[in-house]
């Protein structure tokens, strides 16, 4: 199969690759839509994320769908042909953080395009079958591809404590951040603030949920819960200030490993703060919002790319106007492909 | 002023009485619009509800918006022409129930319409000035009045503990099934069944949030919450077979005293059983809700009645078509009254 | 490898069996000691637990100890030769259930000594690997036994949403009633009232961590949960009534399948009504309690039988004094064997 | 009445006041013990805590015990005699956050020796009816008067969120450490950390619940919650990295306003941050854990003094093996008064 790769020297180029084996318990999906997501990004420019270097190729890649074409053992063979999201981890099931329904805080996880694990920018790949979320027909191949961020905005929301006519301040635009907006939209929530620096990106935050879309620093009314979706210090120690007592503060963006945060006011108004690392038991829950209408996901590609334009891909967050690229693994070029892949978005 | 007022004989009257006088911390509210309750209906038909017995002229009506006229000590007097929602209940603040944030099941609560506290149904009636909740020009003065049967449905959305996404099946498709429908769907839940035996209140229910109306025993897929809205308890037991492992039943309906449930099941499916009796610091949801149009109260409104029509506005619901009926206390005669008062329902 | 067996027409007998073949992930566990519960008994006597029906023969027993002596593929052959308290369950690691956390309710479990599992009364059993509990040598053979059942009162616990300094009201002094006793103690509670008909039970209750013991009916101050495990409808109802506005219920013991419960109560109060099945997560906690001594298991074994006298061990519910009777599958009859195994029970 | 102020010149004397008036609701209490806080000496030295800044004379003290004299309007005189634990908050009953549950985070808070609000070095104070708990005999008034220490780790212990059998890290052996130690213990926590620099402080705190007690950086296994009550960055540092993924984390000592805080290891393991300002609905929990005998509060007095000797008292701190210093401000002298006193203490 073809897959795209990425060299330890950050070189990034296409390669023909064994197929990835069945194991029991799999399903070997054909990869229709890849969505790129800044860690795939943040991996072409600096080679690393946290702990995690890419020593030895690696092929990155994480929000995919696709069609079964094969089953391991022990997994249904109607599912061939099946249409699917797909959810990008492998946790034990046998360690404690799984066994109390925390499974994406799993040890043992193995979690695509994270070194050493390979991803989905190629033709083939292998998931549990439980992994493997169907999509009915009004879902498309692009919206399937990205419940995976949707999934991270569904697990912000959960830990923000927040129910239908509460307000919410989101910081940062940014594709995460529409995703959060778009979730507390669908929860009811009566107001919702994004916090952009970016002119642009707020106007079309209104576009994905947001009910106000102020610049940083500037004033609006306390909330009952602050998800930050910036990574920036000031962003999140002003999200903070913005929280009523006993207000809930969930840090999403990834920024520098410590920040300076204000331990007083954690205290004096008893804030609880956490944050989110990965999902674990949205997908249904991201095909009901997906499938209602409440979340649009569609709406969200605003570019499209061949296998062997991986690197403009990856580099697509540098266009003005952009949010989410999507991959077609098994198209060379978008461009020429374009004419005839009607039919392969859906 | 002027006052319907229930007697021991189940007769109902008008009847002039001294205004209440405002203690310190309340504030006296000229009544705009009273939603008549089942609980009313109850009261003049049967003479009591449980322990409640009218055993002296009662005044009925506990949803009720109205005007600030007059303000006790201690209030600021800035609040006077202040248009309120009233939440109908006086909790004393030194109990155990008061002071860990469930007030509503305080044991020296005093209760509009709950023998023997007097309730709405009169040109003037007083409450503490934090339970009368500003309402802004675009929510209506029935809109504020039906607040209340709201918060019923917002106290029992957030004990069904469900999400955006999730599912809910709702036994029943009178006026607090319908506010529970809108909660649900304000919240963005994705499949919302209600269960009702007449086709007419089948075909409304769909009006107003429910995504599928079934008939009773009809099949439907498991959901994650069931709420019975019927009393009866045959749709109790029904219900509570349809609810997912670890799911969770509210019971909001008023039937019998005790009723034959399914213990096996309970414990089978470790599901969760409660019930609303009241509700606690749901007005500022309710409020929110309302204002961005997520839930609908004006729609609700079926019929109208002055104070001396008050018979009538109490069984309202024998009435084909009827959801919520209302009385204005400060008109003698609503048909009369019909054309002079465009203004004074908003 | 012998095993205790329970016929369809309901005789018990000692057969030669072929030991259970070690699956991947899987171990082989020498039994040493096996629990009696009441479960079991009621197979004995009814030939049936709701469905489940004895239609073949079936080895009863889900309270075992024992030690590793063989592993499956995928696990550590350190682990041969660890003592182990065994978590009888087999979830389906893929199920919505078994992913949030909830495994016990699991809709594809297999469960020991259930039809068509059998269970432990017998010389080898196979667990998942993750469900064979290693035991540190302060912990006896018979205490890891009866970490199943203690583990039903860490779940009846954690379902009462109690904390140090509450109060408790548990109906029936049997094992498990007492088992609720110890872990209430373990965890602070102030006032652990036991209501109990019989009056040695109620003697002996006090000395499993109960604070009062009380006749059924008689006086007691309201309290902030109510366990039973007792199965008595007269019980439950009656518990309800004791319990403060908010509080919790939590039904374990199993009676009819359906009873007459006061539904107006649970409103008027908004009680939390649940049932335990089984547990999840429930182990380490189990082991950390009888590690420290806060919860001693030891002194409710009351009676000991060999394999050959299985039937005696089923029925020794009916002897006076009896808390919790235990089974030494690789024993033939106790008495003989009595001498020489004071080092088995450890 | 004879009170002990502080200046803002940071000078302590002792005054004759007027008595406080009795307001309705409230009680008048005759001041039996008062701990010496932190935050009282924090004041002594300093001036000020945060933005509570020392500008007018001030009555130190808000650990009290005493004996009700005198009732105001609306209050049982049979209450007249009643020996009492003072909570010492007023919290306006009309706020969101009293509403809720969180008194302690109303914005309208009247605190004892909380800028510009006196506290209790004075022979009389007055307080909320339902804010003078009643204590049994058994209970002595040093107790009585530490229960508001005792209720900060009771508070922290909930926010721990944390069972029977489970672990948890303290850093800091001072009296608030040792307070969430003894709760740690009555709640059956299995293992109890404490990390504390001090070698003397580190004995000691095994006598009050740490099943282990370690230097700063020694090894631990990790702990399923980490509590703060040192107040220094590095060890709420070295802290949060010792919590399993999914733990919590309650910062409850005081130090800096800000602190550099491990962000990517919040969000890794999903750790769930937050502070204990003060403490709601914790009184009941405390009289029930001092009577049971399951926290030990008069082993924690170590030093006591009269009215006279409050600067002595304020400094006890800097004796070596101080734990709790006592002000009675009914005596003088503590030693002169030594001898009579017996009676006084209980």
């Amino acid at each position: 199969m073809r897959a795209g790769v990425l060299h330890p020297d950050l070189s990034v180029g296409t390669e023909t690759r064994r197929s990835p084996r069945l194991a029991r318990g799999d399903v070997l999906v054909e990869v229709r839509t890849v969505g790129v997501c800044g860690s795939d990004t943040h991996y072409l420019r600096h080679g690393r994320i946290g702990d995690h270097v890419v020593d030895a190729p690696l092929v990155l890649g994480h929000e995919a769908s696709g069609v079964i074409v094969a089953v391991g053992d022990g997994v249904s063979p109607n599912r061939v042909g099946e249409r699917v999201s797909i959810e990008p981890q492998r946790p034990d099931p046998t360690t404690a953080e799984t066994k109390r329904g925390d499974y994406h805080l799993c040890p043992h996880m193995e979690f695509y395009a994270t070194p050493p694990i390979d991803g989905a920018f190629a033709e083939y790949v292998t998931i549990g079958a439980d992994f493997a979320h169907p999509v009915p027909p009004e879902v498309s191949d692009e919206a399937a591809a990205l419940f995976e961020p949707l999934c991270v905005g569904i697990a912000a929301l959960r830990k923000a404590a927040v129910a239908a006519g509460d307000s919410i301040l989101i910081a940062g635009a940014g594709p995460i951040g529409l995703m959060i907006a778009q979730v507390a939209r669908a929860s009811g929530l009566a107001r919702i603030v994004i916090s952009e620096p970016d002119e642009q990106r707020r106007q079309r935050a209104t576009d994905f949920g947001a009910s106000h879309a102020i610049a940083p620093g500037e004033d609006t009314d306390p909330v009952d819960a602050f998800v930050d979706a910036s990574g920036v210090a000031a962003a999140v120690r002003d999200g903070m200030t913005r929280v009523r007592p006993g207000g809930h503060v969930v840090l999403v963006g990834m920024g520098s490993d410590t920040m300076e945060l204000p331990v007083t006011l954690i205290q004096n108004r008893e804030l609880v703060v956490t944050g989110v690392f990965r999902y674990s038991n949205t997908w249904p829950t991201a095909l009901a919002l997906v499938r209602t209408g409440a979340v649009d996901l569609d709406a969200m590609v605003t570019a499209r790319f061949g296998l062997d334009e991986l690197t403009d891909a990856l580099n697509a967050d540098l266009r003005p106007g952009n949010i989410k690229a999507v991959v077609y693994p098994g198209i060379s070029e978008w461009r020429a492909a374009d004419q005839q892949t009607g039919e392969a978005r859906r």
